[in-house]
C-alpha cells in the first residue's frame, strides 16, 4: 500500500492529454452498472441508481471514434504529401494518446519577455488567425486568457522539433510543406499545443499584445478542434453589442457568423447564446475582471473594518415581504420561497451578537421587468452593523466601502477599464473630492428637480418615491452642480420604505433610510432598522400587515427573544455598480450568466 | 444646496439611539401612502403598490408606546426611592431620545489593556450575569462579540458620571442604592451602554475573559431589554447539543429554559429554534469564525494561483442531471430548476477562455435525506482548471488548497479551535507529512477493506461505489496505517461517476476521478471531464441518456461551438470540511441557517 501511495504521488511521465479507452483491456466491465449522472459536490450526489447499461457499448463507440480520429489525423498529415514523404510528420497533427509530447517548459504569453529570446518553449493557446505568406510560410496568431496574443511563424525548412535533432537524417524533423499547409488550415478557435523558439521580429507585431516577440513554431499539435463555422466570431464578440432585445433576429444571427473581417455588430442575445465565444472576447474578460475586483475590494475593506462574513439561506419558509414578486416552489409537501434579500438574516446576525456582518450571494426577484437594469437573480453585496450613536455611521461606512472600490479600480485596473472604454466609450466616472461627499435629503433632491429639472418634474412630491426618470434627471443636475457621479439620497419618505425602516425621530414623515446613486441610477438601498419589537409591531400594523403572519412573526420573535442593539445596513447590486461605473448599456453584459423572465440558459 | 450637503456630512452632535416619532411635528403626513414593504437591495424593490393606510395611526401608536416606555423607565428608576430622592437618576435608566449620552470614548473589550487603567470609557455590551453583593454593591458580567467578557462593579456612593461632576451638590451624581438595585434587576441578554472607569481588580476575575481588569460603572443605560424569560439560556447554548433529532421534545424545550446554573443540555432543534441565543454562545461564534476562515483561505490560495472567481446561476432552465433530486419551480409560465452544482458553468468558463476558475455559492439538493451530513442547500467551494499534461495537476491543486486551509487553521485559529474542543472534544486532525500525501486508488481502498476491514466488507467490489459505512471503516484503517485523517481515493469505477467523467486511458473500467476524505467521510468529489464533444456524446449514450435532451444538449453544444482544452476540477462542501475537521456531530452546527427537508426557518 505504501508503494502504491508513492506511485500516484507524482505526475506520470507519459501522460495522456486526450485519453481514449485503451483497447488492451478487453471487456472486464460487463459487471458494471451505469449510474445516473451526479454532479460533483461534497454532499452525496443525487441518486446513483440508474438503468443498467452495458458499458461495453460505450467502449466500442469510443474505440470506433478514436480510430476515426486517428485516420483523420493521418489523412490530414499526409494530405499534401501524395508525391513526397513528409519528414515532419511526427511534429504536427491531432493529439492522441500516442502522440509524442512536447518536452519544452510551458510558458504563459503574459510572462514572456526579452529574456526569453532564444529559448525553446511550449505554449498552449487558441488559434485566433492563420494565413499563408506565399507557398512556404504561414503566420498564426495565438491567443491566451486575457487577450494575450502573439504571432507564430512557421516556415518550410526551418528546424522542427528543436532539441531532438540528434541522429536524424537530412530533412527529417524540418518543417515540411505539408505541415505548413495543415497549420494554415486549422479552424479558428481551435486549441493547440506548440513548441516554438522565441525570437525578436524584424519590427513590432502591432496586431498582437506581445508585440516585441514572435514564436517560430517547430511542433504544432491540435488538442481540441473548433467547428467549421463559429456561431459568433471573435470579431463581433469583441465589439459592442447591438440590439439589447432579448430575442435575436435571423438577420442578427446571420451577421454574427461573419468571423474575421468587417466585424459586424451582434446583438446581446447572440452574444449570450454563444457563451464560449462571448466570453473569449477580451472585452468580456475585462468586464468580468472588473466585477471580481469590485467584489474583492468590497470584502477586503469590510474585513479590515472587522466585519464578519456569513451566508444567508436562499430557501426560506415564508414569503416575508408580503408575497409579491417571490418565487415559490414545492418543498417536501410544503411550500418554499426564494429569498428576495438577506435582510432578515443580516439582522438575525446582529441579534446573534455580531457587531458587523456582510454577505455576498444571489437574491431572487420574480418580477416581470424586462429592462437592462433588471434580472431575476443577481449577486447582492450586503452589510449590516451595530449603530453606536447615529445611523450615519452606517451611511459613512457604505460611502467608504464604495469609495474604496472606486479607488481600487482606478489604481489597479486602469488597463481593463481602458480596454472596455475602447469598445464601450464612457466619460470618466466623477467622484467627489475627499471630505466633500454629496449627501442630499430626498426632499432636497425633489426641490432641486422642481427648481432646475425638466418641466415634467416641476411638481414632484416630497412624499412619493422617485421614478427612474426622476432619478436620472436628478443625477444629471447633481453632476452639473457638484461634479460627481456618485452621491447619496437620504431621508426617504416613510411611504417609500418597508416596515422595518426606522422613522426619523425629528420628522415622522421620513425615515433614517437612503439610496446611493451612480450616474443617476440606484445601486444601493439601506437605512436604520427598527430594533425594539414593540415599535416594530406598531409599524407593521401601520403598513397594513399582521405581525403574526407567517414570515413576519418569526422575524419579530427574534427581536422579542433578546435585546438587540440599534443597527442598520445596506444592499449593493454588484452588476449595477460595474455597469454604471463603466456606463455599459446593460447589467446583462456584466453578470456571468444573466437571468431574466425570458432567459434561463445557458 | 451646498449647505445642506455640508449639514449631513458629519454625524450630528446629539443623535438619537432609540428615536421614536417626535411629537413636535404634528400631522403633516396625512397625504402619505403606506407602501408594501420592500427589502433593501439594488434592483428595484418588489412592487411598492400596497393598500393605502393612514400613517397617522402608526404615529399615534408609536407615540403611545414611547410615553409608556418613558413611564416605565421613570417607574423603574424611582422604584426603590419612595423614601429618598435619587440623586443618581440621570445616570441610569432606559435610553430614550432625551437621555443624556455618554461622552467617554467607546472601547471594545478585546482591545482593553493595562494601559487603560484609570481611563473613563464607554462600553456597549450584553448583560451576561448580575448579582448583588450585600445591599450596596452589584457585580455585572458584560459580554461583547466573540465571548469577550469583563466584570462590572457598581457600588453605592462611588462617583457616578465621572468627568461631569463640576458644579454638583453633595451626593449628587454618586451611585445610589436605587441605581444598584435597578442594574441588578436588568434582564440577562439585555443590551446596555455604560460609562466606567477601568481598574485593576484585587485578584484576577477568573470567570471573565478580560480577567486582569474590571469596570467600575458610573452610568448604565438600557438600550434594548431582553424578555423576562429566555427561550434558550446562554448556559445551555454554550454547551454541546444533545439530541440531533429535527423536532424538539417538550422536555427538551423545558430544559433549555434553565438559564444560568446546572447548564442542562439543549437539543440541536432547540438551538436552531432560538437563533439569537444559539449564535450568542461563544462556541457558535468560534465555529462560524472557523467557517469564514476556511472560505477565505480557499479563496486566497486560489487567487495566488491565478484562479478567477465567477458566479454560476442558481436558476437553470433544465434539470441537467436527469431530474432526480432537483427542486423545480414555476417561472413566468415555464419551469425552472435550482442548480445541483456549478459543474456545467465551471466548464463553460473554461470553454470561454479562462485557464482556472473558482466559485463559492449555494447549491441545492431536493433529497429527502435526514442525516447529520445532509442539507437541501449548502455552500460549495468549487474550482475548475485547464489540464496541461495530466489530471493529477488538478488533484494536486485540490490537495494543496486543502492543506493550505488546514495549515491556516492551525497557525491562526488555535484559540477558536481550543474553545470549540472544550465543548466538542476531538482528537487533533492528523495530516500527512509534506511529500507523503496518501493517495489510494479506489481498488486499493477496497482491497484494504477486504483484507483488514470489518468482516462485513470482506467481499466488497471494485466496481461499485462505497457506502458511507465502508468509507468510515476505510478512514479508520488509513488513520491506523498512514497516520492521517486526510487522504485521496482516486480512480473511481465508471459506474459510480457521471457522464462527463473522463475514463482512464489505461483502464476503461475506471475514471480519472477522485474523492477526498476527512476522518473517513467525503468532503470533495472531482475529476477530469470529457472535453471532446464526440466522446462526450458517446458516454452520454452509454449512460442511457440522450445527448439531445434539454439541459444536456445545451451543455454538449458548448463543446461543439469551440475547441475546449482538457480540464478538471472538484467541489468541496464547506460545512463538511469544518464539521469533520472539528469532529462536530452535524453539519447543521456549522451552517449559518441549515436547511433540511424538515427545516426552512429561521
Amino acid at each position: 500500500m505504501a508503494d502504491s501511495t508513492k506511485d500516484t504521488s507524482s505526475v506520470p511521465k507519459d501522460p495522456a492529454l486526450t485519453p481514449t479507452p485503451s483497447t488492451t483491456v478487453a471487456d472486464s466491465s460487463s459487471s458494471q452498472a451505469a449510474a445516473a449522472p451526479s454532479p460533483d459536490g461534497a454532499a452525496d450526489a443525487p441518486s446513483k441508481k440508474g438503468a443498467k447499461k452495458a458499458e461495453a457499448k460505450a467502449k466500442k463507440e469510443a474505440e470506433k471514434l478514436r480510430k476515426q480520429q486517428e485516420r483523420e489525423a493521418l489523412a490530414a498529415a499526409s494530405a499534401a504529401s501524395s508525391s513526397s514523404e513528409d519528414l515532419a510528420k511526427d511534429n504536427y497533427g491531432q493529439l492522441t494518446h500516442a502522440t509524442p509530447r512536447i518536452a519544452a517548459g510551458q510558458v504563459h504569453l503574459r510572462d514572456l519577455g526579452e529574456g526569453d529570446v532564444g529559448r525553446t518553449v511550449k505554449v498552449r493557446a487558441w488559434i485566433q488567425n492563420a494565413r499563408m505568406q506565399g507557398a512556404k510560410m504561414a503566420f498564426v496568431e495565438l491567443r491566451e486568457e486575457g487577450g494575450w496574443t502573439v504571432q507564430g511563424v512557421v516556415a518550410v525548412g526551418s528546424a522542427a522539433g528543436a532539441g531532438d535533432q540528434e541522429g536524424k537524417g537530412k530533412g527529417e524533423g524540418e518543417v515540411s510543406k505539408q505541415m505548413v499547409k495543415w497549420i494554415e488550415g486549422l479552424k479558428l478557435e481551435s486549441f493547440v499545443s506548440v513548441e516554438a523558439s522565441v525570437k525578436k521580429p524584424l519590427e513590432p507585431v502591432k496586431s498582437c499584445r506581445v508585440s516585441g516577440l514572435e514564436l517560430h513554431l517547430s511542433k504544432v499539435f491540435l488538442v481540441a478542434a473548433a467547428p467549421e463555422m463559429l456561431g459568433l466570431g471573435l470579431g463581433p464578440a469583441s465589439r459592442a453589442v447591438g440590439s439589447l432585445a432579448e430575442e435575436e433576429s435571423l438577420e442578427e444571427k446571420a451577421q454574427a457568423l461573419a468571423v474575421t473581417e468587417g466585424t459586424p455588430i451582434a446583438s446581446l442575445a447572440t452574444h449570450l447564446n454563444n457563451p464560449a465565444m462571448h466570453k473569449r472576447a477580451p472585452v468580456s474578460q475585462a468586464i468580468a475582471d472588473i466585477r471580481i475586483a469590485v467584489e474583492d475590494l468590497f470584502c477586503d475593506y469590510l474585513r479590515s473594518q472587522r466585519f464578519k462574513k456569513f451566508h444567508p439561506p436562499s430557501l426560506i419558509g415564508a414569503a416575508s415581504e408580503g408575497g409579491a414578486n417571490v418565487f415559490r416552489l414545492p418543498y417536501f409537501g410544503e411550500e418554499a420561497y426564494l429569498a428576495q434579500s438577506p435582510q432578515f438574516y443580516k439582522q438575525f446576525e446582529i441579534a446573534g451578537g455580531r457587531k458587523r456582518v456582510y454577505c455576498v450571494g444571489p437574491v431572487f426577484r420574480a418580477e416581470n421587468s424586462n429592462t437592462p437594469r433588471h434580472m431575476t437573480e443577481f449577486i447582492g453585496l450586503d452589510l449590516e452593523m451595530e449603530i453606536e450613536e447615529h445611523y450615519h455611521e452606517v451611511l459613512h461606512m457604505l460611502e467608504a466601502v464604495l469609495l474604496h472600490i472606486f479607488k481600487g479600480l482606478t489604481e489597479h485596473h486602469r488597463e481593463e477599464i481602458e480596454l472596455i472604454r475602447s469598445v464601450y466609450p464612457s466619460d470618466e466616472f466623477l467622484l467627489p473630492e475627499p471630505g466633500k461627499e454629496v449627501r442630499l435629503t430626498f426632499a432636497e433632491g425633489q426641490a432641486l428637480l422642481r427648481a432646475e429639472g425638466p418641466p415634467e418634474f416641476a411638481h414632484v412630491s416630497d412624499d412619493e418615491d422617485m421614478s427612474t426618470a426622476q432619478e436620472k434627471a436628478l443625477g444629471a443636475l447633481v453632476r452639473q452642480k457638484f461634479h460627481t457621479d456618485f452621491y447619496v439620497l437620504d431621508k426617504f419618505p416613510v411611504g417609500a420604505r418597508p416596515f422595518y425602516a426606522m422613522p426619523d425621530p425629528e420628522d415622522p414623515r421620513v425615515t433614517n433610510a437612503y439610496d446611493f446613486m451612480m450616474r443617476g441610477q440606484e445601486i444601493l438601498s439601506g437605512g436604520q432598522r427598527l430594533h425594539l419589537p414593540a415599535e416594530l409591531e406598531a409599524t407593521i400594523r401601520a403598513k397594513g400587515l399582521d405581525p403574526n403572519q407567517p414570515g413576519i412573526k418569526e422575524y419579530v420573535d427574534v427581536f422579542k427573544s433578546v435585546g438587540v442593539p440599534p443597527h442598520g445596513g445596506g444592499g449593493i447590486g454588484l452588476d449595477r455598480v460595474v455597469a454604471w461605473y463603466l456606463n455599459l448599456p446593460s447589467v446583462h453584459l456584466v453578470c456571468d450568466y444573466p437571468r431574466t423572465p425570458k432567459r434561463l440558459s445557458p
